[in-house]
């Protein structure tokens, strides 16, 4: 049974979908840990109230490898094969991401490379598009920027809010991430370039 | 009855398909003209095939503005309403733009603002993305740059080439672009801020 390590720093909507799929066999792991970097995390609780382990690693004041060294012995501990994040509000540095190869996915609110960084969906709104959508990518150093595994489209309407589109981007979001953690952890796939080809099993 | 003034550099894929809808009676207007800055554009015989008014206006060696007072010229005197880019490879001076206030429409093949530029599709493929497209947009002095009216998605495929991902989001050019048309003639939206929403008729 492959081991998931889940980060987060708020709510961890992803990540309670994905402990959900995980509990209905649609994921073929189980969730080792999950880390917060801020204590009042209220993804941090949902994991306890699941019986996972849960644990706060404060970054406040820390500097980034010096942080994520910890992070990084924790995961370790808990044996994961695949990092996911789920709303982890921090950049990786270079020694995470080695010490992971190709095993850290994020998911992101828009349709990379369009609007990265921070509030997608406003960005999305502001800029005019009819069209947006979610990216489940591997993580690198930069901000939003390694290969992508998967994305899907969801419409921008007219009477949309900054609520009611993350609301529906949100939806596809919590499918694709499954889709994406499935696609790794099987190995059927290639990089080519920046591409993600899936192989044969 | 509305009239198009269609400009191309090329083969002028799109101008056959407005055409052909104009032909159709699903495009409430007419083509008055159609421009190309290159006298080898195949779109030039196409359109004289069909009967309709062609004119080179050869750009080559003119300053941006001195060529676009010509063809705003050859566009007014064929009392044109609304002009409609359809690989014209040429961005477009501040004096052209101002002389046609949202009556200029550009299709870009990828959702922008993502692969904005030359080679969108095969930006697209060596990005990596899952999902690109299409959109039609009003055109400003920037390059694919003005507010969007539609857009459509269109998946890449792991086998895909330049030419098959091409091919998979012409065709919705071709069905957006006629889309797009009928909005801005209609005049059944208005512009808030980046953003063309639609209103009743």
């Amino acid at each position: 049974m492959k081991r998931l390590g889940i980060l987060l720093s708020g709510r961890g909507s992803n990540f309670e979908a994905i402990a959900d799929n995980v509990a209905a066999g649609k994921i073929n792991a189980e969730i080792a840990v999950v880390i917060s970097n801020r204590p009042e995390a209220r993804g941090l609780e949902l994991a306890r109230a699941r019986g996972l382990n849960a644990v706060c690693i404060p970054s406040k004041g820390m500097e980034r490898e010096a942080y994520d060294r910890l992070v990084v012995a924790e995961l370790k501990k808990h044996q994961v094969d695949l990092v996911c994040l789920a709303g982890f509000m921090r950049l990786l540095s270079a020694y995470f991401v080695r010490e992971f190869p190709l095993r850290i996915l994020n998911i992101h609110p828009a349709l990379l490379p369009s609007f990265p960084g921070l509030d997608a969906q406003h960005q999305a709104l502001e800029h005019g598009v009819k069209i947006t959508g979610c990216t489940v990518h591997f993580v690198d150093e930069n901000l939003d920027s390694g290969p992508i595994i998967v994305q899907a489209a969801v419409p921008v309407l007219d009477d949309d809010t900054v609520e009611t589109l993350s609301a529906r981007i949100l939806k596809e979001e919590h499918r694709i991430y499954t889709e994406a953690i499935n696609i790794v952890l099987s190995g059927n796939f290639r990089i080519e370039g920046r591409r993600v080809l899936l192989t044969k099993p």
